[in-house]
């Protein structure tokens, strides 16, 4: 099959749900572009119902990830590839890649685990980025509480260049993720101003869940109260402000670097 | 002076300064939105040449910075406000300001100095956010090695969140860079892969610079080759990347740790 109409209904299909989240909710399918994201999808485990592959952009030498050459295969032109495609060099080829379950109870781990918590955020760029410092600190998971930017949002998946399906991912509200770590003996960090203690003064070796608000009105109650820890970053500064990827990257990293430098109590 | 024209000569030449960083560099002047950029720009010295000023949108409250009362002031209707402004919610205040000299020699520090390096990074908005981090970790200066981006670039400005004004920052050839730290007996920890320590095993409470390069090629043989140490941050996921502006806080923000928590040894 080879699509050369920018308006067949096909593409109409990629472009709503490249534009609304509600879509890809209601199909439990989202876009997927690029060669290099397509093989990180597929090597997490990731299928795609359909592959739309434009050959003279993606090249002659281009093999799909095994993992997805069961999907229907399309083939589109030029024309009508740019027109799919949301972001510039994403090399000819683009999926409806299915959606995975993101319970809290899929979440694995073994040892102490270390979870980044984010409550709130709006700002798809900032869970995407966050993301990308979870891979690179090797955290057991990221859970999004209460979030208002839904996870295969295209901005947070070309932010997280890849590490949407890297990185294990749950979403459930507030209260949920609340008993979920509580029950699990998981110590409740929260980045707050308020009664806090330096975030490096603090044990981050014992099972521990790092948790943030948004830059804009940080955590709920729900979370302050439910917290072992209140923890701060200091600001030495003038404007009082870090950006709060950058907040969690830090704090991510501090405590890898408490987990690889200092003996466990409890080893 | 009230202009309500849109193709008014002052108004082209505000539109071809947000433009061309040629043409900032050739007036020495940067134009600058915003109510609170203003405060921030004026409390750092920083002095406006002409003020644009839209009062239906500023507010009747709306006072300019003292510092900046002596500057030319024009007012402008909003539809032409509305073609000036760069970006959204900007408060009906534009300035073109007066950049200062970012020679390394500008530089002042007391005690131990904390300088980040930057070498060739070419996006604006790594840089803005190196500069939000570098406020917010009270380092001694940023210095931009080579750089690609102009340190006046809106989308710099904006990212920065008015940090390019109130962190110290210098500019200047590589090799200036390195025979300035050198003379001043600062240790240069370049960020990479190559036989290098974990950054956390690094002493840098000593007068220290962290010098990182871009994404895509990282740092050239010079800063390699003038390197007291290599340092590395550990890459515990599946995809093996952090983003720079993130890359770099960790490594100030661990700085920061070291000298708050860690004795010197010679103090």
């Amino acid at each position: 099959m080879i699509i050369s109409s920018t308006t067949n209904a096909r593409i109409k299909e990629v472009l709503l749900l490249q534009q609304k989240s509600q879509e890809r909710r209601r199909q439990g399918l989202f876009p997927l572009e690029g060669q290099r994201e397509l093989s990180h999808a597929a090597a997490c485990g990731y299928r795609a119902r359909t592959v739309f592959l434009c050959p003279e952009i993606a090249g002659a030498d281009y093999r799909l990830p095994e993992a997805l050459a069961d999907a229907e295969r399309i083939e589109v032109t030029p024309q009508v590839y740019a027109r799919m495609a949301y972001r510039e060099g994403t090399e000819g080829v683009l999926a409806l890649m299915y959606g995975k379950a993101h319970g809290l109870h899929e979440l694995r781990w073994q040892g102490a685990p270390l979870f980044v918590v984010i409550e709130g955020v709006e700002k798809p760029g900032n869970v995407g980025a966050i993301l990308r410092s979870a891979d690179a600190a090797g955290v057991s998971g990221v859970i999004l509480a209460d979030p208002r930017a839904d996870l295969y949002n295209p901005n947070l998946i070309r932010s997280s260049i890849g590490s949407v399906f890297t990185v294990p991912v749950a979403v459930a509200p507030t209260e949920e993720c609340i008993a979920f770590l509580k029950e699990r003996g998981v110590c409740i960090l929260t980045a707050q101003l308020q009664d806090s203690h330096l975030y490096y003064d603090t044990d981050m070796r014992r099972p521990t869940a790092l948790v943030m608000g948004t830059e804009a009105t940080g955590l709920t109650d729900a979370w302050r109260r439910a917290a072992d820890a209140h923890i701060r970053i200091p600001m030495l500064g003038r404007l009082d402000s870090l950006n709060v990827s950058v907040s969690a990257a830090v704090l991510m990293y501090e405590a890898v670097r408490q987990r690889q430098t200092i003996p466990t109590f409890n080893a």
